[in-house]
């Protein structure tokens, strides 16, 4: 035997930095999201061009069956009261599911059905999210610093953001003490 | 908003232990494997209820699109010269891929195409190994320690361990000095 070994990427698990990959990267900015936070007026105030948050996902073979990889970097942050957040989105594949692992930071995960039943899970180094079936999913960063999370999801999933247009049925805001009560009981 | 904050699971990424979770286990002992090793009269004197691998599965939903998420610990030793390996598969149905992460230990991953062509990719602390679609895989431990990683499947994979019956086209044993060059080299 002469074993050509091969050297995969490597993904840093304290940070998400990914090593030895191709990757493709996204970045999303304040001015990509009018309308998006519920303080119109905060966010007007703010530098447009400020990073909401970078993914990046290893470029790798697509097609039915085939799975991606990636990280979201979810910078901390509030536009006035509410928490820095991605988009979200249900996948245009509804049945496609997803799983999240928290790396770093603290956050939450939200969580919708199609008949718009929100539920929230917490995001920690660690944790893994098993995103079911026709799910809409938003990471939200409710800590001082960045909320990175690894991703695993089928290729084929696409993304449908239009059918939450409306936004989620559920936001995030640093004055709901019932949550910060939570947070404190379960650190 | 008054709302109910999910505890996930936690995955220990030094480890690959489990916490918080509903978990299916599987062990794979040397009585399971006959004729699996090379070398047949060291696998016959060795301890037949010694365990080779465990595999410990996140119980969550299935169905199509639906991700599953485990674990597998892979113990460390020997067959004559030959190192513990798990039985290793195509999926059933062979266009489902898998995501593995090396956790903890040293070791190889051998993907196998239908074709038969064998590569080997190198598992350690953070690799990360996006096996595509139609590519039979077998984790082998090269170390001292437990190799153990986490996988992301999509639950419709299944397994077909048949096609495999006469084995992989590649062996790796400690004797093969190219690859102890190599590990050495890119340690």
């Amino acid at each position: 035997m002469n074993p050509d070994v091969i050297l995969p990427p490597q993904v840093a698990w304290a940070s998400g930095v990914f090593a030895n990959a191709p990757l493709i990267r996204k970045t999303t900015r304040l001015a990509d999201l009018p309308d998006f936070f519920s303080d119109n007026n905060a966010w007007r105030g703010c530098d447009p061009q400020q990073r909401l948050y970078d993914v990046e996902t290893i470029d790798s073979p697509s097609g039915e069956g085939a799975l991606y990889v990636g990280v979201t970097h979810l910078y901390a942050g509030k536009i006035g009261d509410e928490f820095f957040m991605t988009r979200g989105h249900f996948h245009q594949r509804r049945e496609q599911g997803e799983v999240y692992f928290g790396l770093c930071g603290r956050g939450l995960l939200l969580l919708q059905t199609a008949s718009g039943e929100a539920r929230l899970e917490r995001v920690k180094p660690g944790s893994v999210h098993i995103i079911p079936s026709f799910t809409a999913h938003r990471l939200i960063n409710t800590g001082d610093e960045t909320l990175s999370a690894l991703a695993v999801w089928p290729s084929v999933a696409g993304h449908d953001y239009a059918a939450l247009a409306g936004g989620f049925a559920l936001r995030v805001f640093a004055s709901d003490h019932h949550l910060q009560e939570w947070e404190a009981r379960n650190d």
